[in-house]
Parts: structure tokens; sequence; C-alpha cells
């Protein structure tokens, strides 16, 4: 086993890293819907669903960090 | 045991530390829902499970950090 | 002692970093917790186990970080 491999390690942990700050983005989106239903509940279906469209949008940063990392493992 | 294998575990490191920022995207979500649930506590049925939506979306970030340390650490 | 050891070390160190800031995450809830229930006292009971779920949902983030140190320094 070489360095390169361990530097390859190193390379697939920083780009998973990405998806740190889309758990704040994602997090900042359910916690203003909470926020939402418990000043007008009879909303809660509209709410919900758009927090769930809101979270899937952010959610392709993180995935984009995932895809580099297994790319970096698997196929590197 | 040779130089490779310790990068590896700094790279193992670094991916799980993916979920860092993922912790405080949670506590949002459920600060906003105790504070929803106090100024509103009949909603808390449809608070609390928005709620455990919205972290449970948020969480996949972490889990995508701890795939990949799992990955390096097993399977590299 | 080699200093692929020590970088393993490393690797473990920045793996339990990962519930760093679950601590501030966890602190919001439970500051957003006391404020609600200082404004409606009487909802004490369902913020508190709103507030109890949410911060064990939040610990998973730091769980995920000590179990990879763990697996660096005993399994690797």
């Amino acid at each position: 086993m070489d360095i390169a491999k361990g530097l390859i390690a190193i390379g697939a942990g920083l780009a998973v890293m990405t998806g740190m700050m889309t758990g704040i983005g994602e997090g900042f989106v359910a916690g203003k819907a909470v926020e939402a239903i418990g000043r007008n509940p009879e909303a809660e279906g509209k709410i919900r669903s758009t927090m769930i469209l809101g979270i899937a949008l952010s959610e392709t940063c993180a995935i984009y960090g995932l895809l580099v990392a297994i790319l970096l493992i698997f196929a590197f």
C-alpha cells in the first residue's frame, strides 16, 4: 500500500464533507416549517410538502460530495 | 503498518466530520418545535411529526459521512 | 511505534470532533425549551418530552463520530 492510496482516502473524506453545511440548511428549513405549523396548524399539509421539496433540493449539494467520494474510493 | 493506513484513518475521520453541522441543524429544528409547542400546545402532534420528518431528512447528510468513513475503514 | 499509528490517532481525534457542533444544537433546543416554558408553563410536559426527543435525535450525529473514533482505535 503506497502513500498515494492514503492521500486518495483523505480526498474522499474531504469530498463528502461537502454535505456538512447542508445539514444546517436543511435543519433551518425544517425548523421554520415547524414554526409555521405552530402558527397556522391548518396549513400543515402545504407546509410539509414544501418543506420536503426544499430539503430535497438542498440535498443535491450533499449528494455531489458523496458521489465524488464514492468515485474516489471505487473508480479512481 | 505503513503511512498509507494512517492517512486512510485521517480520511475516515474527515469523512465522519460531515455530520458535525447536522447537529446544529437538527437542534434548530427541535428548538423551533419546542418554541412552537409553547405557543400552540394543541398542535403538538403535527409539530412533533414534522419535526421528526425534518430531522430524519437532515440526518441523511450525516449518514453519507458515516457511510464513507465505514467504506474507508473496511472496504478501501 | 511508527508514524502510521500516530496518523490513526489524528484520524480518531478528527472523528470524535463530529460531536462538536452537536453541543450547540442541543443547547439551542434546551434554550428554546426553557424560553417556551417561561412563556407557557402549562405546556411544560409537552415541551419537555419534545425537547428530550429532539436532543436524542441530534445526539446521533455525535455518536457516529464516537463510533468511527472507537473503530479507528480498536479495529483498524
